[in-house]
């Protein structure tokens, strides 16, 4: 087996942002654009970082991401917005929506913002996480290109549409809940397609609807499945989170929903009849003391995560986990020993400093 | 078999309202926590209308539920608040405390509404649906006592937590989701006791967390299992979503969290070392056109109800549901046919009806 091999966060750093100033970005927006991006890498989410980094610029290629958008608010009111990304990066995008709904909830105590027309934005977790040093409460979500079948469906109708949630504590680190509303994340898979193994029941279907294990089932049409696995286990509430996700994400903000979000690689074009523009998200900030003091919550926040955390553990497990915990420990990790790449990752980081002739 | 008897909505409206009257709620109030319990048995989720009623009545006997709440905000923002609930019944708070998140959005665009020293609700969709005739989406959840483990561990820290979420559309029926954040709903088990069935893998563990299929497990120390029903399916995700909802309904508002939620039960003190008062719940609406216009966005709601009611079907399933399908399509039902009490619900509601002399 070939090994993953480590890079430092800081030449990571470099690389990116070189790649992001090269495709036109400011150099405001390609540091922005990359510290969103490698934040991915940092926590472990490797499906959603630098991996991906080739296939922005692809997009970017086909004229469908726009190197120097104008973000602005289109609608709003005292608590809401709803923004026009103008076909920018998602990277740039979203923390920029995160920073309005943040500044709404300064004066109004909530801030809620719809965006459209904008692209993948990294992990929701980067976005809601924002909201956390001003001792407010993030929420992020996203739709996202139809990989997911509702229950008792046969078709693709929903994107893997995650949901994150960031509050802050006191002297415990923060609470990040951060997951797609599948039982499993699609990066999940692809780790399974690159090992040749197979994926637990429960995961995909084929396009038939059958039960299957074949992790390539939605390379022939075959579909995710909502959190739940089944109807007997719920599925049909991962299908109201995924639908839930898509709504407010698309349909308040009037980006396209359910099959018409466009596809994230550039090799497969967008519906031909779309009935918004781009793909659409959907951020939260909540003012902690516009509910109560914020010292006063913070304390019983680390209450809470201190209960949670010392919980007994089932025999055979370690401890109970509170969400955030692992990608808080890799980053430490990754920070110090460097952060690991795939052969192919790298082959294809290799390609594209070839190509930009920026050195990698 | 005993069978389920047949009562028209008119009857159980009028027993329960004398009921609540007997106990000392106001005309208006009584009226209120009619139809709120009520809409439940409507609505197919009968495991939190009528059959709770004498459970409502032994809580208000022991002194734990106050009839003539002061309901009242003790703290707020231009899009928050949050209200106290005064022990009163949740079926009297939470509507209150909608109407409140529904008049801040009038102005702020959105309003957000924590509660403390509340008790059991009903169905959190009845309070996000309250939304809808304003041309809001609405958002209910609460917390609840103990009874789910988080994943990994043998302890129950979490309730079963519901999220609802309401959203109007034009032509079609809304969308309504209302669900438990656990793999089933405790409801559901219920029916399996009282049927002496088993229950599927992955809805419950024993107390030292392992899987079980007894639907009695969590009255002997077992637990129920966040959505996803393991960690390789996801409950983590699941547990998260509990998460979620105990710290908005209750840390945000100052009610109890975690494992010092007290017990709906009365015969169930509550734990000694309150960190809160009372359960808590969290509202929430949103102005449409605070977005978008409100008949824009109706009509892209029609078009997204369209296309997933129309997608196609698994083969032997029949169709693909919009949540809330299955519920309006049980109150059509029972408005027309009246409403299956079991025989000992039944026999439950004569022993009351015995005790304070009011006509069932």
């Amino acid at each position: 087996m070939v090994m993953d091999k480590l890079f430092s966060f800081e030449s990571l750093q470099v690389f990116t942002r070189n790649i992001f100033k090269h495709i036109g970005c400011s150099d405001a927006e390609a540091t922005l654009a990359t510290e969103v991006l490698l934040n991915a890498d940092l926590r472990g989410i490797d499906s959603h970082g630098i991996a991906r980094l080739s296939g922005y610029v692809r997009l970017w290629e086909a004229k469908r991401v726009n190197a120097t958008p104008n973000v602005r608010v289109v609608h709003e009111s005292p608590s809401t917005a709803v923004v026009d990304g103008d076909s920018g990066l998602g990277l740039v995008v979203a923390p920029k929506a995160m920073e309005i709904a943040i500044a709404k909830a300064r004066t109004a105590g909530t801030g809620w913002v719809a965006v459209k027309n904008s692209n993948h934005f990294g992990i929701a977790g980067h976005h809601a996480m924002m909201a956390l040093p001003h001792d407010m409460i993030g929420i992020a979500m996203t739709n996202a290109s139809p990989l997911v079948a509702p229950t008792f469906s046969v078709e693709r109708l929903l994107g893997t549409n995650p949901i994150a949630v960031a509050i802050p504590a006191d002297k415990q680190p923060p609470f990040v809940a951060d997951f797609a509303t599948t039982t499993a994340a699609n990066g999940k898979l692809e780790i399974l397609q690159r090992k040749n193994l197979n994926a637990p029941m429960g995961w995909v279907q084929t396009k038939d609807g059958k039960p299957s294990t074949d992790p390539n089932e939605t390379k022939s049409g075959g579909a995710l499945i909502p959190l739940g696995s089944d109807r007997e286990h719920g599925s049909h509430k991962g299908y109201c989170l995924g639908a839930w996700v898509d709504i407010f994400s698309a349909v308040l903000s009037g980006a396209n929903y359910g099959p018409w979000v466009p596809p994230f690689v550039a090799f497969l074009s967008p519906p031909s009849d779309p009935v918004g523009e781009g793909i659409g998200h959907f951020f939260g900030a909540m003012r902690i003391d516009a509910f109560r003091p914020a010292a006063e919550f913070k304390q019983h926040m680390d209450n809470w995560i201190n209960c949670f955390r010392s919980a007994k553990p089932i025999e055979g497990q370690e401890r109970v986990l509170i969400p955030g915990d692992p990608e808080r420990e890799i980053t430490a990790q990754r920070l110090a020993e460097g952060i690991p790449l795939n052969p192919k990752v790298v082959e294809d980081l290799q390609l594209l400093s070839a190509k930009f002739g920026i050195a990698f």
